[in-house]
């Protein structure tokens, strides 16, 4: 018997006749025999509404009252959504986080999934009724409510499908799939129907914003085969699983990210010392701005050296602020900042077992006289800074270069 | 050490101006050094917001889901009234019913609270925090969500008052407490400072809407003081409490209720044989119409009986025809109905031990040309059956004949 988790976002359930078509969906699966384990967010805009009273009585809230109020907005929609089950003539029941003992720490506004009691769920699923569970939500070993941040919904289902050994993991969101790059950049961007945990992971946090990165990793961690699908559309979808090598022929490139919204630093001539990495980019964190990309080159002959990295274009004041003091202590030469820059990044597996993937990106970008600014690397992934003003271009020129647009061999 | 229960209605809590000023409220008695518990509804609208959200989709919404629904109506007023008491200095939690275990039994939409866990509740008090429950819900002995039904939240602070022995139960409402009779009727009205529960229950069934007939037989069986009072105005309110002869002189009669809602019903020249009675009302019960009044005199000559009884006005095509029915069936002469009518009812402990009530009511009333249909009595009531035409003047007559806008004796 096969069980699936689907787990429908705030735009999918924001309104009732938006509720009523999940209850379709949903139906649908039941009715073809699958045992069914439904998570859902709250109706789009409703956790906006709820933080908003909190704020008018207190500027910061107090996290632990926070995870009440706001956990009601998932509250509502299980409940209404059992009823329109219910409706179509299938049992259906509704949980709350608390309900299924969804154990996460105490760490009320972003806490993580440590345990879920299945005993209750898996009596429901025998009976053939459809369990629906009460997304982004948990409790502590006390009882409280905790919720998991943002876009925790995604990880309560992943959560769920690793307890119950699903057979797949649903998400169901507003776009159709992981694309192989942004197709309001590039038209002929086509929708990925594999992609490995790695490849996503590396896609999500350089932009391709689908999926929560915890969800991800959370699936990855666990071996949860994790589906993207469209609420609104007919469609597979993207299927995010190991990478199977036997099975498929990886291609060399899966996807082109990028991110248009950071910063670069540099501070010059900084006596090259041990520590000295440490000791400018610790107060930098203590700020609590999140540095990306680190590149620090050999020294120069007078014994000192560059030292540059990104961070979001909100923290670059902050931050410029932080490194010029550093600058004074270190006896560095100067800082200087650029906010008109742009990240792009090959992505894939493939390049793993692929020689000169590198300079091939290289020699692409060369032949567009766009110039690299920093390069880094990992093991499936390439990233390079460039102006912003020559960001789609490279975009466009790269999923090119590496033939996106071109059916993957067969998987 | 005292401690006091609060409980605040819909109103009271209707709006984030509300809950603030509500907060000021609860603070000042903490201050007092008082422990407190605060009970608390959903915002006034809220609950009606999310029936009409559940009957969207089913006319007859599922009762557990419902329960799942409406509960967090009080979930969002507990969060948002301990960040309020947080941004005053206070230390203060909130629970919901399935936190403190406010035990009852599995009657989804109107369950009835079995037993409340107050270990938790306890711990906080002792550590001088404010207690904020949600009203009118709780859990059965399986986890799932349960409502009291409407007006449970008065409920709901009367068993947490009896569980943990509180000196007092406070309930604030939009009214400043209990009168002798409606002050839109009769204008010297006066608020009584003192009433006993077995008269809070006649008034409050009689009409006088202040308090759910629910939680006052709660408050007198478990003989928890009961305070009424207005979240809007100062003033202390009308304390219900056992009736305690030795401390006070009673006057005789405590208020005059009334109630325009009623219809009334005749089964003419019935056969007067035994069981008669249960053979006309059964068939009325069957189809869920309650039945208030009921008087039957003794036959006439020729055996026969007339029976009289009051429903609520709503009910009255659905009896009489169940009643034509019945007529039929036991040969009686004819059914004559009446929605012209009104209840007025005196009501007061005092008259246990007064003869002559009964006597001086009916005259004062015969002395304005009122003509009685109908008469009812118990203990501590005396009720009439008039022409609604003469509701008002009525009222009047007696609030003045039993010298109702004088003040009681000290108490």
């Amino acid at each position: 018997m096969s069980l699936f988790v689907q787990k429908y976002g705030g735009t999918s359930v924001g309104s009732i006749e938006r509720i009523e078509a999940v209850a379709d969906k949903v139906a649908a699966s039941r009715a073809q025999g699958h045992d069914m384990v439904v998570v859902l967010s709250a109706m789009s805009g409703e956790t906006n509404r709820l933080i908003d009273l909190a704020q008018q009585i207190q500027d910061k809230p107090d996290p632990r009252e926070m995870d009440v109020l706001v956990s009601t907005g998932e509250q509502v929609t299980i409940a209404l959504l059992s009823m329109a089950l219910k409706k179509r003539g299938y049992d259906a029941c509704s949980y709350t986080g608390g309900q299924v003992k969804i154990l996460t720490d105490n760490a009320h506004t972003k806490a993580r999934i440590q345990r879920i009691d299945v005993e209750r769920m898996r009596r429901d699923l025998d009976a053939g009724c459809v369990v629906v569970v009460a997304g982004f939500q948990g409790v502590d070993d006390e009882g409280n409510i905790t919720t998991l941040g943002r876009g925790g919904s995604d990880t309560t289902g992943v959560a769920l499908a690793a307890s119950l050994d699903a057979t797949e993991c649903q998400i169901y969101t507003d776009v159709d799939g992981v694309y192989t790059t942004d197709p309001r950049v590039v038209d002929s961007a086509r929708r990925l129907d594999r992609i490995t945990f790695e490849e996503m992971l590396e896609m999500a946090s350089l932009g391709s914003k689908v999926l929560q990165i915890r969800a991800v990793e959370f699936a990855g961690k666990y071996k949860v085969p994790l589906r993207v699908l469209s609420t609104f559309e007919e469609g597979g979808g993207t299927l995010i699983s190991l990478d199977e090598d036997d099975e498929m022929e990886e291609p060399v490139v899966s996807g082109i990210a990028f991110n248009r919204d950071e910063a670069k630093l540099t501070i010059r001539g900084v006596p090259d010392t041990p520590g000295v990495a440490c000791r400018i980019l610790a107060p930098v964190g203590a700020e609590n701005i999140e540095v990306d990309v680190i590149v620090q080159n050999i020294s120069a002959v007078d014994g000192t050296t560059d030292f540059t990295f990104t961070v979001h274009r909100n923290d670059l004041a902050k931050a410029r602020e932080v490194l010029e003091r550093v600058a004074e202590e270190l006896g560095a030469k100067e800082v200087i900042s650029d906010d008109k820059i742009a990240k792009v990044s090959i992505v894939g597996v493939g390049m793993r077992s692929h020689a000169n993937v590198a300079s091939r990106m290289f020699s692409c970008l060369g032949g567009d006289n766009i110039n690299i600014q920093m390069i880094t690397t990992s093991e499936i992934k390439i990233s390079v800074i460039i102006d912003e003003r020559y960001l789609e271009l490279a975009v466009r020129a790269l999923h090119s270069e590496f033939e996106l647009s071109e059916p993957r061999a067969a998987s």
